[in-house]
């Protein structure tokens, strides 16, 4: 699949998981994609982990339920109505979750790059993230990446050490299609701003929303 | 160019700008790919800043060249000599920089899916460089991703806000091509890891090297 159609068709999926096991190949590819990712000093600082058995995805669904709760507990009148169509993960239908993290400890001890920025390996892990998400979605695979987590519970529940810290968790499963229209923007929650929005010429300009 | 080609042929380029000025269609796309990324609640909360100005440029790789100084006074023996081949910037060479920011204001007062994660909206600005760097790939355009500066140094040089934190110059134009290994591996700075070292199955499990 070309380039832009897959980052085009690219979609945070929720509703879709049509529940079947994703091909062992297909998913060494996504992984082999995120692996291929840039790298801080060429540290190479995340891990995937792969959690399938029920009792771990339902013990974190609970848990992302109470976070959805405590969300919902902040909002009113349209913002809570509207936030209340909208499904926020697909963790027992997607049937697999990948939960990304993120190791300071990786690339030795001078890790070229990273002594002004200490996020920088952070990063790393994150262009990993989106190198998966793209490969699934030219493989026609979705990927809905969760964030209703506490990032204790999530790195207690997959038993990384205290030095690891969990970037993601990621349903990633077969479906039966990607929307079209993002589904924040299909349930009316945001809309996408226009490319010049973002647009700066030599210096930072406010803008004027 | 297909999505895996594209993985596979992204380099992080700081030798090979030819120094010729990136056509406005092919920018246009780039930033219509990084734009086009996932965010946390919809918030798109990414700042592109251009610079051409050369005062600009001359300035910001005096800065990057001070930072270097500091990080190879901190190498001894074969790591310093090592680090002594690399280029770590094509700042001038390049021609433009896009820096990128990332601002929490954006998406209104209740960004879905960050409460619990303060970070999650530098992730989205994190998902939208990589898509940008893969569009630059497959329009045979380089990117080099410098951070070897102090972000209050470069927020103070574009004008940005204290707000929107930096989160990466990088330097883009045409390239005479891309090298097929990374020129860290080239030049003995690290090796890639086997796929099989990152991944775990159902829980983490410590590697042994």
């Amino acid at each position: 699949m070309e380039l832009y159609d897959v980052i085009n068709r690219r979609r945070d999926t929720r509703r879709e998981f049509t529940g079947a096991r994703i091909a062992d190949d297909v998913l060494e590819r996504l992984l082999s994609a995120a692996h291929c990712a840039p790298s801080v000093g060429m540290s190479q600082p995340w891990d995937f982990v792969l959690v399938r058995s029920p009792e771990t995805l339902s013990a974190f669904a609970s848990h992302v339920a109470e976070e959805r709760d405590a969300f919902a507990a902040t909002l009113e009148g349209e913002r809570a109505e509207t936030f209340g169509r909208i499904k926020i993960e697909g963790i027992r239908e997607a049937g697999l979750g990948i939960v990304v993290g993120y190791d300071p400890t990786r690339g030795g001890p001078h890790v070229l790059g990273r002594h002004a920025i200490a996020d920088a390996g952070l990063y790393s892990a994150v262009c990993a993230i989106q190198n998966l998400w793209l490969a699934a979605t030219a493989e026609g695979i979705g990927v809905g990446w969760v964030s209703f987590y506490r990032e204790e519970y999530l790195r207690s529940l997959v038993g990384m050490p205290a030095h690891v810290r969990p970037v993601a968790w990621l349903c990633v499963g077969p479906v039966d299609g990607l929307p079209d229209v993002p589904d924040l923007e299909r349930f009316g929650w945001r809309h996408r701003s226009p490319l010049a929005s973002v647009v700066h010429e030599e210096a930072y300009v406010p803008r004027l929303d």
